[in-house]
Formats: structure tokens, C-alpha cells, sequence
């Protein structure tokens, strides 16, 4: 049986995993919990998943729940903060760390995961677009898998099943495009509101503007060209408003392998958990003669200039994506605060890339640095804007 | 290097295979060739492939073929007719038989090359129709490798790389719909010349008219049944009029994979000699966004009863889809010839198969006498209406 940690149990993807983990019975268990603040709902889950370990986001919270869990005579233990979230992710006694939770945050313990020996199931993007090529060096070092959560990704991952790798000619990421793409009117009076109506996919706050700006995508083309090991020029991207092709890999013989569901984020979740077998689900069956068409066209990288952002932070590379992805990070949480607009996020981020000297440095210790000068860069120039 | 014996070389995937060999350079060469009548085009082939032997359809071709030979001064030797061709492909000195001739013709050479253990590139689906399970049992027991050659079937076998058949929950064959999907007017007054006109695919006549009724397509699901172990019943038909998505395959999670390539033949051809290998080719890349959409339809039974055929024949199984490829492939003849309609194909299928007595052996040698009582009786249904 296997035995998971779920970081970020009580976000979107968290609840999902531990959902898909009911489902799929003796085949795996719950070892361990992580949240930053949603004690309630860590609570419930902790009565019905009996996990051994669990890590709460602050010290007061943590004491709290000693209590809770005394009260209630349930022996699991409480780790608390950063340097707990660190040795619950190295307990000897789970084989696999799905990293659930949102932001830059998760380097660190899918770093410890890694050392620990165990498999990640890696939801969180921003774990390799900060340090993507450490976490490969070091997956492989210490021969674990990293398996990719998100649908596009999950994507590729199996379109490349039994195949070589250096055989691929270009991977194509698909992308609904968001709420904005035929959008006719001022970019910058896009409300909150109107960002967070995603037309396809129910997700949390952070991805859901990503994905109006199309930032996410260029989050994702650079995650590809880590995880797969592929040169961002041969990472395309190409609109595809129904979700339903969730990313294709070319070979070099021209034949090209696509992975098709209902947008559903079970399925990839599901896949990264149960892989390399595949077990029944209860996603709705794919009728693509029922959906009739799919539809692709070519992405605007002029309406939508956090993409060019990101490719230009990939091709600059070291220390340069982690700070294009932590100004972003920033940016978006002023937005959903409404400090800022739709259309200052990627202002922001490209000032902060400008002003930017690229650290060559591979340590994982530079890369958080870097993340942790852009997001105060990019709180000044969006306190600057405020004054204005 | 591997070396290949190209049944049916002359024809459209006999001279689009030596094409591809031609391309592939030092990976594959030409052992030996066989054509059924068309010795003037056999000759430049064997000038450019130079192969240690050939086989004619006719004892008069055969014996002017050895002459040009000796006044060329060629050391290819010369076989002829059905027992030169057993000779042929039984050769140790070649690894893989390109089976590329249409009809039941195919099916004695293709098992005498599995009997001498060689791998078969099949094009020819009439030989797994036939006598699918009994092919598959032999290819099992000699380990050789059956390859599929048409697009839809090695989109299948691309689509399951890495994957375990158990979990496959559903094969989805895209068909074309032919010429006809959308034609609104009476059927039984379609001319040859429009039943040719194949909007997608440049193919042999038999093959073009298969895909217009879309007997095709049924032959397709029967050899799909086969080839991959899955009852006819987990089959799926779905028109894709684009011919892009070459087919799919539904995994038991609710994961599809799916194959996808412009409509060029030369792909499968290449996939089944390079196979486990992929290597570069000339065709022209998908561009999905200058594509715009891809479209898919329920396919229509009734309008099209060949289908309807295929799939009963298929659930009765045994002698019954030699029967109807038979029946199919005599009524298809006199169609080209003018002497039957358009709709006359599946009347004369479905008469044939009523008419038949299920022959419940394995024996290869049934399968062909079925085969042939299916030809003869289907000629007596043309003849009959013939003189109406």
C-alpha cells in the first residue's frame, strides 16, 4: 500500500487527492497532512483519514489543534511552520509527497521530499519554475519520480509512455484561453469578479487569474521544458477553448500523441497516484461526437504579455524565472486584493524582471533569494502605484 | 540492416513502402518484391532495389521477367504464382514481410512468414478478417511481431505504447466518412468516378470504395477486434471528416490517447519498418491551429448497412467474416466493372451472409474455402441480377 503526504490538503487539488485516495481503497493510504490556515476543514479530514503526521501553518494554530486532538484522543502528531512542514515530508514512513499547495513555498519540502527518497506528485508549478533544473538533478540523483498533477503536464507525461524521449520534436500545451481570450473590451477595467469566471476549468484564486492572463500557460511551457527536458523553442502553445485536448507531443516522425478527457482534475491526480497502472475511475466518459468540435488557434502573445514574459524568463533562465514567476505570484495577490489592475500584473512582473541582474548560481538557497528580492521589488512598484 | 520482402509492390502501399525504404537508408533494404501483373514498374524496382528475388502473378510474366533479367545481366531470382510467393516470404534470409497486396490472396503468404518467423508489416486487412485469431495465435507462438500498416490501426498500436491491453476500456476508430457522409441524394444511382473521389485519402479502388460505403471502416473494427484483443463490441465509430485523428484508444480511467498526423500514408508505413524505433520523416507537420477545428459525428448504420455487417459478422464470428469480406470484395469488383449499383454492394454482403452455413473450424484452409463459397455465391447473386 501506498502511503501519501498531501500538502496543501484543504486547497482545490488537496481535496481532490484525498477524494481520489478514498477512492481507490486499499491501494493507498494518508500518512500525512499539511495546511497553512483551514483548521476546521483539517480537522474533518483528520477524522476521516487518520493521518499519522500533520503540519498546521502557525504556532498558535498548532497548539490549538494538540488540544483539539488530545480532547478527541486521536494520537496524530502536529508539526508546525516552515521547519515542520520540512521533517513531516522526510518521515521514513511514506513513499510519495503530493505537493498541493500554491506558490514558492513548496520548494523546500518537495526538496526534503526528494532527499527523503519519496516520490512527488507535483502540483504546484512554481516548484519548478523556480529551481526546476535542481529538482530534475536531484530527482534523478536520488532516482524518484516527479509526476506531474496538472492536467497538461499529466498530458504529455502520458503521451510519452514507452516512448524515448530524445525521439520528441515538440511538445504542444493546450490552453482554453480563459475568460479573455475573444474578450473585445479595455483589458484594464477586468474585474476580479470577470477573472475569476474560468469558463472550463473550477480551480483556486491564484491559477484561476493566471489563467486569465494566460501567465499560467507560460508557467506551464517552462515546467514542460524542465520536466521533460525539452529547449522552451519547442514548447507550443496553441488555444483550445473546449479543454479537452489537454497537450499533444510531436515526434520526430511527424506522428503526433494527444491525451483527450472531460476537463476533470481527478483524472490527472488520479493518474500520478495510481501510475505507473492505471485503475477505473468515475470521471464522465469522453463523447467527442456528442461535443461535435474542438477547436485550436494560435495564441496572441501581444493581448496576452504574460506569455511572452515567461518565455523571454525561460530563455534568460538561472535565476530569472524564479523571479518572473515570484513578481507574478505578487502581482496577482495585489489584483485579487484589488490594489492594482487586470493589466498592471504583467506591467509589474516585467519591471521587476528589468531591474533584475541574473544570479548564475544552481543552489536551491539563490533560487529562494531571488524569488524573495522579486517579491519585494514588485510590492514596491505596486505600493508606488498605489501612491500615485 | 533489416530486410524486407514487399508483397504487392507495385500497388499504392507497395510503392509508397519502397519509397519510404529508399528514405530510411542504411536501416533497411530490399530482400525480395512481388507483384501480381504489373511487370513493367516490378522492373524499375528491381533496377533501383536491386532484390536477391521477385514474384509474378503468372507463369508468362515470370518466364519474359527471367529473360530481361539474363539480358540485364540481374542475378534476381524469379518465383511465380501462389507457391512461388510461399517460397518468397518463407526466405531466411529476409526479417519482415511487407504484406501490401488487397484481398484474401494475402492471407497464405502472410502466415507462411510467420511460420518462418519473420515480423509482417500488414496492410492488407482482408487476411485478419479472415482468419484474425487464428494469425494472432500463430504470431504469438513464432514471437513475431504483427504491425499494423493502416493509419487507424497504427494510431491504435502508437496509442497503447507503454500501455497494459487490459486497460483498455474502448477503441474509438475515426473514420472519414467518405464521400458520401453528407450526400444527400439516392445512393443506388452513385457513379464509380464518385465513389473514387475520396475527399481525404489517395488509395487503392478497392479501399476507396470500402471507405465510401464504409465497409471500410467495418473490416477496420473487426481487424482492430483482432489485433488488439478487444470484442467487437468495445469498438467505437466515430466520423472525423478531417482525417487527422487517426484513431483512439479509451483507457480504463477515463484517459483517451489519441494518434493525430495530416492524412499521409507514408507515416504507418514508416512506423511498422522502424518500429520500436521512430525516426525523421518527410511528411508535413500538424498545424492544428491552421486546421481550426476538427469535427465528429455519430456514424449512420442505417444509411450505411455495411457497417451493420461488419459488426454482425464480427459477433458471429468464426467463418462468418471471411464470408462477408469475400462476398464484399466480389460485389465491390463488379461495381468497379459497372455491372452492379452502388447499393448492390451490400445487398449482395448481406444475401451472401444469410446464405451462409458458420463453419465453426480454425483451420486456415476453412477459412478459405469459406472465402471462396462466399465468391462464388456472391457472383451467382450479380449474375442473377445480371440477367434480370
Amino acid at each position: 500500500m501506498k502511503k501519501i503526504i498531501i500538502l496543501g490538503s484543504t486547497g482545490s487539488i488537496g481535496t481532490q487527492t484525498l477524494d481520489i485516495v478514498s477512492k481507490m481503497g486499499n491501494d493507498i493510504s494518508v500518512y500525512g497532512l499539511s495546511v497553512n490556515s483551514n483548521i476546521s476543514l483539517l480537522k474533518k479530514q483528520i477524522k476521516k483519514f487518520k493521518p499519522k503526521a500533520v503540519c498546521a501553518g502557525n504556532p498558535q494554530d498548532s497548539v490549538n489543534l494538540k488540544k483539539w486532538l488530545s480532547e478527541n484522543k486521536i494520537k496524530t502528531e502536529v508539526f508546525c511552520g516552515a521547519e515542520g512542514l520540512d521533517k513531516l515530508v522526510s518521515a521514513p514512513g511514506a513513499d510519495m509527497v503530493a505537493a498541493a499547495m500554491v506558490g514558492a513555498a513548496g520548494l523546500s519540502p518537495v526538496v526534503k521530499a526528494i532527499e527523503s527518497g519519496k516520490d512527488v506528485a507535483l502540483a504546484n508549478k512554481e516548484v519548478l519554475v523556480m529551481a526546476g533544473g535542481e529538482i530534475m538533478r536531484l530527482a534523478e540523483k536520488k532516482n524518484v519520480r516527479i509526476l506531474p498533477v496538472d492536467s497538461e503536464h499529466s498530458a504529455i507525461f502520458q503521451c510519452c509512455n514507452g516512448e524515448k524521449k530524445s525521439r520528441i520534436k515538440k511538445i504542444i500545451l493546450t490552453a482554453s484561453g480563459g475568460p479573455f481570450y475573444k474578450y473585445g473590451k479595455d483589458f484594464s477595467k477586468i474585474t476580479v469578479e470577470q477573472a475569476l469566471d474560468h469558463p472550463t476549468w473550477k480551480m483556486g484564486k491564484k491559477i484561476t487569474v493566471d489563467s486569465a492572463t494566460l501567465m499560467n500557460k507560460g508557467l506551464e511551457a517552462i515546467e514542460a521544458s524542465v520536466l521533460f527536458g525539452v529547449p522552451i523553442e519547442k514548447i507550443e502553445i496553441v488555444i483550445h477553448p473546449q479543454s479537452i485536448v489537454h497537450s499533444m507531443v510531436e515526434f520526430i516522425d511527424g506522428s503526433v500523441i494527444a491525451q483527450l478527457s472531460n476537463p476533470d482534475m481527478r483524472l490527472p491526480i488520479q493518474y500520478a497516484l495510481s501510475y505507473p497502472e492505471r485503475v477505473k475511475s468515475n470521471i464522465e466518459p469522453l463523447n467527442l461526437a456528442e461535443k461535435g468540435k474542438l477547436e485550436f488557434y494560435k495564441p496572441d502573445f501581444d493581448r496576452f504579455p504574460c506569455l511572452k514574459l515567461a518565455y523571454c524568463a525561460a530563455k534568460k533562465g538561472f535565476s530569472m524565472p524564479a523571479v518572473m514567476s515570484a513578481a507574478n505570484e505578487t502581482a496577482v495577490s495585489a489584483f485579487l486584493n484589488k490594489e492594482i489592475r487586470f493589466t498592471d500584473i504583467a506591467n509589474i512582473v516585467e519591471k521587476t524582471m528589468k531591474a533584475h541582474k541574473i544570479n548564475k548560481s544552481r543552489k536551491i538557497g539563490d533560487f529562494i533569494a531571488a524569488d524573495a528580492w522579486a517579491r519585494s521589488r514588485a510590492l514596491n512598484l505596486i505600493n508606488k502605484g498605489k501612491r500615485k
